[in-house]
């Protein structure tokens, strides 16, 4: 038997399925119908590294009242058992002729009346995990009940973290925070960075995370290119700047934080960017509060930065964080999203030092009634030289 | 510079493009529309873990001649300028109003005529990562132009690896080869699962995968209950069956097998198991050829085991596999899909030793004209045995 599958007591994921219901019926949806690792994960608790295998859809179907409905591969029962989820369908996947579509649509029109919409995340920053082709087929199956956008009432709930999800996120910041402390230890002058993302990965599984899904990061001289790219094989040397951007997960929950290191003397222009992203921070961390939204702070920390004459970094600086590496909101210039109480968020301006050379920051927090909490501890406020 | 990020010379992508076109002009597409990792990674080399964020949608336009064009973030822009492809536009994602849906809908009316089609993969096995409603969108944009099934010319093209694809996947099968030998160092008696997990995945970086896309198993007495289930924290015992199966990751390219251990000395039921699961993979060795079908692969290694008094387990038993874990197509009862000569694949027969209890067995190989030859390291005919 295993012991960790259901994450949560039961009534965790009671308190999500009537918020997802007060919002449903908002939105006078008369099911959700959720496809994602994170939706399936967020409502019944089924944890699984599985989903990296694109091979099967897996459903579960949010009623207006009454528990959510399984419908998933055969393969995933015995897991789904040891959830809080009582009523699990399942058929054989993958099948080329019917691959759940059937049973989905029966599942369907057996909660939904004729007349009644049914909502799927189809937003910003959403996507459907299942094949168009089959979707259409269920469209046609479930007629005339219609498909309709149940986004708002998934990111309203999901954005608000319950304190159970708070300390999750905790103890996952804490784990890159013990593995940022060794990062001295194997970044040193000549390891080529690709080893050094090795030894990062090395260092997040030992001091804690149970995977690590996403390690980015670079080193160039006086600054970086950009955060995306894989690790070069080239050594570390003097002058370089070191990023480390970890997504590490423990119990499904993730980090989203970065830590930048000298190789050597930090030159001048370096120091500086560094102090203005932490200024920057300094200042989100004072001013956000409930009620802002994301644009406004966009602009706070651009404004910031632009005051310390530094060039802030186009793209978001920050956005959501929880059961995947980011969520909604993001912090642009154009995302009006409500920054809400209870929403755990990421910190991450960003500056150009020169041409082609950038500097990025960032934190983890929580934002309260009265501001934010930090998650991850907060970054030296002088950038760490790596000597020698 | 990032040298590593093209993985292959140019000529290996423009042979995949050529390729594709000659599908499609079979399938009379005007273009194919791509937005998922694997297929983006196929034909532009563009290699990240920025995928984890499921923040922003990417595409790949391949046109029914010339070259491809992608339509990306601009966060994307200095790496994909690494990459062969020559025509990039860039947009500043996330963008609430637009994102990218107006600049993929004009990169589209400019390649396809208005009486064109576009296809995408839409099939089994598939889906589509952009957000349903900007789907819907784009759809109305490009109108006449008409959006079906691509799925096939995706397929049939991928399905086939080149030379050096396959040099990649053995690269990577033998990184889990060496950590596979590592396993008795340190899954030993009183260590919990969830720390062998760990140290597995340490073992998989150590050994030189980039990164672990994948790693599940399960040990529990005489047996697991399923292969997809997290890992526990009991201490490993006398009478355990450990199974561990990895996704490691080297320059994109997966690896996919298992291997199984027994904790103290094997029972005589699980030593036939795994005897009966050894003797079904050397029939598919010997008698695989190029032009049979999924379905009969399947029968020959239920049959097999049959023949052996064992119970074969259910699900398939076997896949495809190279720039995702698991790729079409899969050894069931209903997968008609045909074998053919360069086509990676797992071998994974299963067997219920008793109710509730099952073994599963996995190699990896590369179909030639002559039969497979293995990439993974053929797994020992007894099972191991950790003592003490």
């Amino acid at each position: 038997m295993n012991e960790k599958s259901l994450i949560f007591p039961a009534d965790e994921y009671r308190n999500r399925i009537t918020g997802l219901q007060r919002e449903m019926a908002k939105a006078d949806l008369g099911a959700l119908l959720l496809t994602t690792p994170a939706d399936v994960f967020y409502t019944t608790g089924f944890l699984t590294r599985f989903w990296e295998s694109p091979a099967r859809p897996w459903f579960v179907v949010v009623p207006a009242s009454g528990d959510p409905v399984a419908v998933i591969p055969a393969i995933g029962l015995m897991l789904m058992e040891r959830c809080w989820i009582g009523d699990i369908r399942t058929w054989n996947a993958p099948d080329p002729v019917d691959d759940g579509v059937s049973l989905l649509a029966e599942t369907l029109t057996g909660l939904v009346p004729a007349a009644g919409r049914i909502g799927i995340p189809m937003g910003l920053e959403s996507h459907l995990r299942m094949p168009v082709a089959d979707f259409l087929r269920l469209q046609d199956h479930i007629a005339p009940r219609q498909i309709v956008d149940g986004t708002a009432a998934v990111y309203r709930v999901r954005e608000v973290k319950s304190e159970a999800e708070i300390a999750k996120i905790r103890t996952t910041c804490s784990v890159a925070d013990a593995a940022f402390d060794r990062v001295p230890e194997f970044a040193r002058h000549g390891a080529p960075l690709s080893q050094v993302f090795r030894d990062f990965q090395v260092a997040l599984l030992q001091e804690g995370a149970e995977w690590v899904s996403y390690v980015a990061g670079g080193a160039e001289q006086g600054g970086y290119g950009d955060v995306i790219s894989p690790a070069h094989d080239r050594p570390l040397m003097t002058g370089d700047v070191l990023m480390l951007d970890t997504g590490a997960v423990r119990d499904g929950y993730f980090c989203d934080f970065d830590r930048n290191f000298a190789i050597g003397r930090a030159a001048d222009d370096v120091r500086r960017a560094h102090a203005a992203l932490f200024a920057a921070t300094d200042t989100a961390l004072a001013t956000l509060r409930p009620g802002m939204l994301a644009c406004e702070l966009h602009r706070i920390m651009t404004d910031d930065l632009q005051r310390r004459g530094a060039a802030p970094g186009g793209g978001r600086l920050g956005h959501g964080l929880g059961l995947t590496l980011t969520e909604w909101p993001s912090f642009t210039p154009h995302d009006t999203s409500e920054l809400r109480e209870g929403m755990v968020l990421t910190l991450e301006p960003s500056v150009e030092i020169a041409p082609g050379r950038i500097m990025v920051h960032e934190e983890n927090i929580v934002l309260r009634t009265h501001g934010p909490e930090l998650l991850s501890r907060r970054a030296p406020s002088e950038l760490p030289e790596i000597m020698g």
